[in-house]
């Protein structure tokens, strides 16, 4: 059987991940958070994104880390920005308003939001009949695995410093968004250009787990009750602790997302000739353009998404992740090559 | 260093558990739950409890596993009944009324609500100026430690067919419940009179998980679409799955629970002699009262909670777990042998 | 002055509503609408809509009215359809995501959503990660003045029984509505075709109110409850009901709403030569195309609302009422007369 | 046939109140609360509270208020301290629950909150998973019909100063708590000690209305906006302003309340030999404690409402209102005389 290109979820974790809890498994620790790893791990995040003021917490998954956040950052009247494409507005089953808020959508470019997006959404949203926007989501990879650039969330920052508003990155792939080619954000600039982001771990490498950093801890004041009643703290919160602590010790995290994208990017070279790319991913998700047949045919062998189709053709996701190794690719690569040969 | 009796929430989990992820530990799996692990502990769960046509879900915690529970039972205007001890209504930080829905409170006695409590509760909440109540919630084993009767939940049974409420029980401790001394309770009982309850994870052996089951798997139709919307749908759903599996494939879910329970037992026979006990539990927890300088010393050296106090005594709580051993218990009981000696 | 032409609801209440207050004056009534007012009013309007096991319930404006209706209808991880000029997406504050639920939007044509909107948006949100579309929102006339034809309202119809979907129809303007020039819906086809619609009061010659009927009181069985829940539910809940006799008892309600086209049509006619309109009202909504400078003298003669504007020029909203008279017009007609003698 | 006695909403308005109305049937004011009747009714209201740089809104009903200000002051984590008997808790169907906050009740005496009831609350709920209280709920006069004492008040701002909560209070019946015997508090003190407040129009004279009072614009600052999220803000915001225009203008406001309270001080006095009182009202509304076929007939005859009953007695509520005249009163002061002559 093929290796499967579906997602970057897939696996259990990195061996090493598993290993340090296999490591921890005669020790006794703090319910909630509260333990050496926790706080550890907080310490290793907070120096990595230069931001010692922060404040770090340990959550599961990605949708409730979002509605989490956002329902934390806004009152009821209070609305978030997000592109129409973004998690938060399609594929979190209504969560966010599902805490009482609207997503005001705009359309966007590559599945970013723009400095503009935010000033029109302002002014359009201009009396108490309407929201009010309060934060602006974006997320870093975005949905369609391309990442935004220095000056663009520079430019963010600025709008929101001009009204008010809180940037929120979503960091499931944070990961593979720092470390793709030609990238040329650091941590340091996450660290200070955004209130909030959190550094996803279900999508690189460990068993589950987000890490929610606050810029400024002193916003993060009563998040604890916050994710108390949203029922998201885990009584054992050293499980994330500790996948976090081991994967910021050494480089762990960043090695991870790199192997994601490196064996993503030996795929988009070796069937650059044969395939037609939709969209500008740089990451580790590939979206190839085919015709329905072979769409259908390369779902099945290689268990990947059908992103979207019309009557012609269909787009066809791939996904690499940690723990894809080169030689599982050419299975995939060869399947583009067969194609191509069978082309009259 | 003793051991800690602070809960049974402080170890990573129980070897074999951790062992089963290590085996697992190259695979693909589909995501969000719909993994062979899941579906296999699935079959394993509604087979032990004897509910053929239920419906099994895993989610991470136990609050996050009461609010999404509850807010699918019911409508806005609709209201759960509760014990005033009861974990939804003390400690969990308006989880459920984050949902939108008021806990109604009756007393109880043990931790227990009973029959006439229900008849009282719908009975008085008589117009549309009050709210519905529609759901009965029980924990059990209960905040307290103590158990239901097989004739206490059959009464209850009742009393919801009668004012078509729904049955709801917390199992966050269902494992030291149905294996503590005197109970007399079977799992078929809990599937035939429940209509939706929890097989707690987190408090028994694993690195969390709740498994919700619902008897009927009609009333589970769109509660995929639920978990998600509220946040509780993860990615990796397998590493729940694959817990479970683990834990209901040869007993050893009822073997981690009796090892708590029979060191609690241990220690509860232990120091008869010299502890005053609270209330009448039966399972992995103990509380005793003491006098204030006593509770400090004991919650200083074993890292037990104080559940109480008043201005002379306190109450402090211990906790045993599946990892606790007959071994690590004697420190404890030392310490209320010397407690003993000392007095005048 | 001018008389304002800003909106239908800046008068108190027709003269005829008033007397009827006035003559009440001295009686005692049940609360919570509970009164015989309420009950008569109840049946004269199942009557006119020709729907006998309907319920009909009195709240006070439209924007309770929608929320407290859809927040009925949907379950937490539920959605309403609506056009994105829709009022509850626009106007509303973010109201109906504050109940916790995704305002689905699609884009529609005249301010109208059509049988193929409804067919997209379920085949859309396919899956558990995406909202589930429950109910469709429709307002009758539309925000752009616009009514629905029988032909769309019975194709939505189709759609919403093929998918399980509720129809409903945002009424404030439904007097309006079915009084308009070339309005080829009757009243019992409204009350046929929709399974939830209100009868607008505030907008059509009333201090207040609004007339929420169900089609079939076994869907209504608990909106009291839930009425309440909502803060919506008035304890003189008579005053609105002895309104809606009086409207109901010979006509009056129709009579008003028939004042205020006219009297729009009046203002059509009279300036087709030397307006441009902006989009196809035929109700008591007029909105007008005009330079910057012309539209910024008409708001500031005639106190109207600024519609929309772009760089060279300007959309303006001209609303008559109940209170409207022909001559009051006259001004407003001079106004744009005066305005093409102007021009080279 | 009797005057009922069965509340004091009964009636549609004061004389003086429906003459305003009808006095400003012609003109055409300003949408949303904006008009000057609003602008007017707020001066006049902040200048008998003494509160310049305060700000009022006008709402509908009192749920309504309750839900809208409680939630506008408080995050999903907070709670609201209420009486176990205020109507929050008990007569709203969960509306401040449903939105999404918990009501953390106190027994308290007489239906009133103490300073020692919300240190203990404060001390009990200790940590992130427990409820933070944000918000102390009082009614004046209270469901029982009794009145806050100055002394009373200051200590609760002292408490809510120590912790940082506010004080609102539900001021349904803030007329006849402060017109009522043996009253202490001045309007000036209310405007200085609470947070916020209402002054309830709809239990005393209005066709509907309660007027909510900020003491401190800036508390105020997106309140219109939340008005508008909860469905509160009326159209006709005008209906409502010119009424607490009208009652504001010449003490009509206390007047009101005064010939509800003088009814009902007659009607104690009138039947104080013959009748058990239940609790120390002093206000317009008076409980009776009788025999169970004695309430059945007193509540026949007088449509006044059964509060309560054990297996031998009743307690029966006899409410007065502006529209109670002396006159009416002595039917009722007969009904006790009779009794007390048939008894043996």
């Amino acid at each position: 059987m093929n290796r499967r290109f579906t997602n970057d979820y897939s696996e259990f974790a990195h061996p090493e991940i598993l290993k340090a809890i296999l490591d921890a498994a005669d020790e006794q620790n703090t319910g909630y958070g509260l333990d050496a790893h926790s706080v550890n791990a907080e310490k290793l995040i907070l120096d990595c994104f230069g931001i010692p003021d922060g404040k770090v917490f340990f959550l599961q998954g990605g949708t409730q880390t979002n509605a989490t956040v956002l329902s934390y950052l806004m009152r009821p009247y209070e609305a978030v920005l997000s592109c129409g494409t973004g998690h938060i507005n399609v594929h979190e089953t209504g969560a966010v308003e599902g805490t009482g808020h609207k997503v005001f959508t705009v359309s966007g470019t590559d599945g970013k939001v723009s400095r503009g997006d935010v000033e029109n959404a302002v002014a359009y949203n201009r009396d108490e009949h309407m929201v009010k926007i309060k934060a602006v989501y974006i997320s870093n990879a975005t949905e369609t695995g391309t990442v935004y650039t220095a000056a663009e969330l520079a430019a963010l920052r600025e709008a929101c410093d001009r009204h008010g508003l809180y940037l929120f990155m979503d960091g499931a792939r944070l990961g593979p968004a720092l470390t793709s080619k030609g990238n040329d954000v650091t941590c340091e600039m996450i660290g200070r250009l955004c209130d909030v982001f959190y550094v996803g771990g279900t999508k690189n490498g460990m068993l589950f787990g987000e890490a929610v950093v606050f810029r400024d801890a002193a916003l993060a004041e009563n998040f604890r009750h916050h994710i108390k009643n949203r029922g998201a703290m885990a009584a054992k919160g050293f499980v994330a602790g500790l996948m976090f602590e081991r994967a910021f010790s050494d480089g762990l995290y960043f090695e991870m997302a790199k192997q994601a994208n490196r064996t993503a990017d030996y795929i988009r070279r070796s069937i650059a000739g044969f395939a037609e790319f939709q969209g500008n991913s740089t990451t580790n998700q590939i979206f190839v353009k085919l015709g329905k047949k072979e769409a259908s045919e390369l779902i099945d062998e290689f268990s990947c998404e059908l992103w979207s189709e019309d009557e012609n053709s269909a787009v066809v996701r791939i996904v690499t992740s940690f723990a894809t190794k080169e030689a599982d690719c050419d299975a995939l690569i060869g399947f583009f090559r067969e194609k191509e040969k069978r082309q009259p």
